[in-house]
């Protein structure tokens, strides 16, 4: 069995793999819409795919895929991100004239960026990546900002740990599949909806939900492609299928233009 | 007087810029921060921001620093956004192996790639900072996709325009100073909120509009940094300063942690 992923062995999305997928093969794709493919074509049995992150927001691509493709979320992860210098063997860190890594990871790094004059910030598409170039390339003045995986994965050294800014960092991750399968304890529901006209419709959306006592954990707007200044809207309600959201689902249906439930799962601790 | 832009001569932050402050000298900054920071030092008087974009969503830096910095939207303005293929003088289409352009903008333009399978699209920094390079290196095999004004300023030939698969592609900038200040015809609000725990609160924030027939345009939401799963929501609302907007933001003040209010302005045409 394999599970799809975006990004490089060692990478971020290959760890939470590890957490919710941990007997299934790795198939890394250099592009998200290649994930989606792969459980098209049946060459993966899953995938699992960031969502939010809590500096960054959320991951565009993946809440637009979510709601084109057909797939359906199973599982929830949140995987703390900690970020570590890595380097080839051999390299110190005062040997250091450059740090390549993703630019949202560089800028997670701030702090070590000011202390440290001499080490220039690069921008890398991977933070994994970055490892994987550095060390294959034995490269002795430059670095790379990754998980400590990334280190493991292609023989990098780890010159410093807890790179990061901010330590309340954490990524949520989604375990999707294409067939829809509920688990037995799952209490959250992913969904999606468009509303023609923002104006009142929202409140009147977000009433279904209140009128019944279901709480939200998440809303989050997409602009929708070939309609300007019409969006999509993102909710995460605390409750699995039961009467209550069936019927909030109908309400909902009365106002809105599309709705379609992304899937049912038990909540991240 | 000068207007601050993120990004080179010639970007559409630039085209932006010549229609929000037209009377302005340009000052290009790489990063986002350093536009806010030359408002705050006084070397611009004004600065023009990308807020969202209707195929790629909100710009999360940008609504990130307006409720960090003390600033005040004094405009709105929604740009087309038209990409062109560019080169050096001299350079054909059939010349071409690869094409340089911010991700963004590649992205946007997928089937002229599919069209052209020997140009491969390669990331860059920035779209007119993509033309200024194939430019000034004169490169031969190499072309730029970017706005007619970055073509014009570092004097590339157009060698293709339309390059954007979706027509309905438009980026919405703010004008915005350090001081308030409110135009006669301003008939739009764009407020920031925080909201502590978001089981029946944002149901309950967004009624104190409903209640009062203030229609909402558009929310979104953003994370609280250091706050895991807590969230900022922006709502623009289609209403100047007024008796009712007055009440409404007091009444908000009960229910929400933090209120800030981020501009009144003329809503754009």
């Amino acid at each position: 069995m394999k599970v799809a992923i975006q990004g490089e062995r060692g990478s971020f999305s290959h760890q939470a793999a590890g957490e919710l997928a941990p007997k299934a093969q790795v198939l890394p794709c250099s592009r998200s819409v290649e994930v989606f493919d792969a459980l098209d074509s049946g060459e993966a049995a899953c995938a699992v795919i960031p969502v939010e992150n809590t500096l960054a927001g959320y991951v565009g691509e993946h809440l637009d895929l979510l709601l084109e493709r057909e797939v359906f979320i199973q599982r929830e992860y949140r995987l703390r991100i900690e970020h570590n210098l890595i380097a080839a063997p051999g390299t110190r860190l005062k040997d250091l004239h450059q740090v390549l890594s993703h630019p949202v990871a560089l800028d997670q790094c701030r702090k070590f960026f000011r202390k440290h004059h001499g080490i220039a910030p690069v921008a890398f598409y991977d933070t994994a990546g970055s490892v994987k170039h550095v060390v294959q390339n034995k490269m002795k003045d430059t670095g790379a900002i990754a998980s400590h995986g990334a280190a493991k994965e292609y023989g990098g050294r780890i010159l410093m740990t807890g790179l990061e800014d901010e330590k309340q960092n954490f990524t949520r991750f989604f375990l999707i599949q294409k067939r829809k399968k509920v688990l037995a304890n799952a209490d959250k529901s992913s969904i999606v909806f468009s509303l023609k006209n923002l104006a009142g419709a929202l409140f009147k959306a977000l009433s279904v939900f209140a009128l019944r006592d279901l709480d939200l954990s998440k809303i989050a707007s997409r602009p929708v492609r070939g309609r300007p200044w019409e969006y999509m809207f993102y909710v995460d309600i605390l409750r699995g299928e039961d009467e209550a959201m069936g019927k909030a689902l109908d309400h909902l249906a009365e106002i809105a233009g599309l709705v379609k439930v992304l899937g049912v799962y038990p909540r991240a601790k």
